[in-house]
């Protein structure tokens, strides 16, 4: 591909990305194909001669988009945003094109300083105090694990580092806690490090699904009886199945007194924190030793960009770091190579697309986008609850609605109420018009609806609403 | 933004970059700032108002632009490459355009089935045999965790995950066997996934730096004797500081005799094996578990883009997988969910770039590019090997080459040249014109000379070789 070529489909694409962000709603959210469908329409092999890029644009448009699922479709309710926003691809597109390796300061000072300085901006936006140290990583898996390693090095003076297993007398396990409510990479994240999964303990929800200090205390307090040694606890801000939001002010003072690292899992949520009103959900955070939040859920960066801040970089630094000599640089004393502050030696540019959309947007914007996402979920919460028909299932803190179909007067149990609901749920992403997916609350199929894409206004809100009942009433079976 | 004024910055990025792609010699490989200095022309807090894209476009070309280190210059000779294209960048855009979280074949049934025929593509490039199954993921470092972490758990039964260190009994620690010459990010996933640094078992190489099969099986036979378990051989095909090849077709046998993990590490030099002439460097890998090898180095795929294959992904789902309600849909036993085949939960859509590559260049474009390289280099370490200043200090049998300044009749120690060539490094990266970077081999400081990026040509490195010799000549000190 020449230089002519890439200007010509290049712009093709500019075009094509933004009439798909404009026009979204033309597609349906959900694809409507079967497993193995889009895998068969492309070749065995890769070809031998190269192809022009407008007969591959061509295919990708014929062969893949009917594949897609489309998170940015403003009636996506799925899961939860990935929301995503023009200067973020913009900003994507030109790291792309500058290919920067930022693993060293060295190998790009300006990727490594943008980087620092963007998450002060972030740090400043959420209100987070003074003494956080921030850096972009993947996914809040991979911070959820460099916190949890961070614990385990501190627990033993870095000995499982170096001795492995045997740092741990077997009669002397160390312990996690995090709430019946916590987010699966918890669990995935403490397997990776070697904590095994019976060490992970499972502390009790208030009936808001909030982790109760109490349980938390007197699980800490049993553990010591029985000789464990208590290490880390994982308080969620924003829970996945309800954005239930951890007591951080009751929590951190237990993690102090008993001097377990705290780690705070805001992947949803924290986003939030930028808005006045909701800055509450981080009191206490002054007790944390990490938190992550993922700008690429709910601030407008497309996927991947997730912020991990840390009191101490020095111990994340000592836990990471290996110094091969063809990794060394003068410099090493003097600058922060990003290298040590993570799971992965390579790394993107990707405070780029974080400076683009915070400068872009402006923080106003972003607030008052926010504000309306959490109104809309609020004024849906209301819509279920002034219906018979309807049940709320939890509280709704930010922008996440949990509730099911409850036909007024059905004399069913819950078990006959999740076959129902599950089926209403199959009928309405098989119609393609909204996407929604599902938890499961002390035994109760639940209907999620997350509001947070870019483009999501009360009209699709509305239509949601509508197509709900409108399925619920036209079949029997739903 | 609205769609009008991003198209705008969009059409001007694509000019940008292309512009930047044909003239990237323009710049100093290398920039000359000091640390903090582009961190300082960054305000302290995002704006409030949101500000127009020209004017961010703007500030990125004065403020940012002249810190970057740009690795897609031609003459970027440091470390290994992480070249890129003009289809990668638009797959990219495209990419970040849709948005795609690839978690679950539902989320995007598109994204996880062109993933999974890229991965057949790519296997037949290489001339992988029959048996392998692949997944991208974003690094070398976190696929070999990923490996470790079956090792791991296939020698326990499981149980690692499931219990933590009281899995392993102290007197039997399970042990992991790698040479000298292992990257890094084989130690870091030992850490990570607990086995600890004492039982990383270092095995000698011989003198052209490649794993020594004798050594290797001698210490699996000590290893069992003294009561251990070993667990695990990381085999390195092009080794960091060298590109040495290990062994497979001789380590290979061991694994299978001794029923120990296979992972073979190719981060740089599995896209050589494209080449018919190179297919021999992955011999033997018919014995492997696992493969791991990152186009977004060697195969003008921009990072991040790393290609891992496994035979047995049973395994390595029943390894990985977490199973909460809110991530369950109907078609879990009939699909493939790529969650459960790494670290992370969240996925970007990478395969669009890949076809993209494959698809515009071809692989007879491919397999000549990389041929050039290679040619490039053989022809550089052959001014290296005529000229009575210079010594070659390793075999050179794919792009990079190993070697000093030695002027004749130079009578000092390794000590002395030591400083000699560090001093011409540092002089030489602080000229701009060239960027290359250091390992040490045997106490000896060696400079690398990798020749990978996409607009490299003879010209290039033949200034390269100007540009050391005139430095080295004109500098009594160098």
């Amino acid at each position: 591909m020449d230089s002519k070529e890439f200007r010509q489909a290049g712009y093709r694409l500019i075009d094509w990305v933004a009439d798909y962000l404009d026009h979204a709603e033309r597609h349906r959210v959900l694809p409507q194909v079967q497993p193995g469908e889009i895998g068969a329409r492309i070749p065995a092999a890769a070809p031998d001669k190269g192809q022009d890029m407008a007969g591959i644009l061509d295919d990708f448009e014929r062969d893949i988009l009917p594949g897609v699922t489309h998170w940015n479709h403003p009636r996506f309710f799925a899961y939860f945003p990935a929301n995503n926003s023009g200067p973020s691809i913009l900003g994507e597109l030109l790291s792309a094109g500058l290919g920067v390796n930022a693993m060293l300061w060295q190998t790009s000072p300006a990727a490594t300083e943008l980087e620092q300085k963007m998450m002060v901006w972030l740090a400043g936006l959420i209100g987070l105090p003074a003494g956080f140290h921030g850096v972009i990583q993947d996914t809040a898996s991979t911070a959820t694990l460099c916190a949890l390693l961070c614990a385990r090095e501190k627990a033993t003076g870095y000995a499982f580092n170096a001795r492995g297993p045997e740092a741990v007398d077997p009669d002397r396990p160390l312990r996690i806690y995090c709430s019946t409510e916590a987010h699966s990479s918890v669990i995935k994240g403490a397997r990776i490090a070697g904590f095994g999964d019976r060490n992970i303990v499972t502390v009790a929800v208030d009936s808001d699904r909030t982790m109760d200090p109490a349980d938390l205390q007197a699980r800490i307090e049993a553990d010591r009886k029985a000789g464990c040694i208590p290490c880390c606890i994982v308080a969620t801000v924003g829970t996945t199945s309800t954005t239930a939001i951890d007591p951080l002010a009751k929590i951190g003072p237990i993690a102090r007194r008993e001097d377990l690292w705290l780690h705070v899992d805001a992947a949803l949520a924290g986003s939030a924190a930028i808005l006045p009103k909701k800055r509450w959900i981080l009191d206490g955070i002054e007790h944390a030793d990490s938190l992550v939040f993922n700008p690429h859920k709910w601030l407008f960066v497309n996927f991947d960009c997730s912020a991990f801040y840390v009191r101490d970089p020095g111990h994340l630094e000592r836990v990471m770091a290996i110094d091969p000599a063809y990794l060394q640089t003068d410099r090493d004393d003097q600058v922060t190579n990003y290298r040590d502050w993570g799971i992965q030696l390579g790394r993107r540019f990707r405070a780029l697309k974080l400076w683009f959309v915070m400068r872009s947007f402006g923080a106003d914007r972003l607030r008052a986008m926010l504000a309306a996402h959490i109104a809309l979920a609020a004024e849906f919460k209301g819509w279920v609850e002034a219906d018979p028909d309807w049940e709320l299932l939890a509280p709704v803190p930010l922008n996440t609605v949990c509730f099911r179909h409850h036909p007024a007067g059905f004399d069913g149990g819950d078990e006959e109420l999740n076959r129902l609901n599950k089926a209403l749920m199959d009928r309405v992403n098989a119609a393609g018009r909204i996407y929604l997916t599902h938890t499961v609350l002390d035994g109760r199929f639940t209907l999620r609806m997350s509001i947070g894409q870019t483009g999501t206004k009360r009209r699709h809100v509305e239509e949601a609403w509508r197509e709900l009942r409108t399925t619920a009433a036209g079949d029997p079976g739903a």
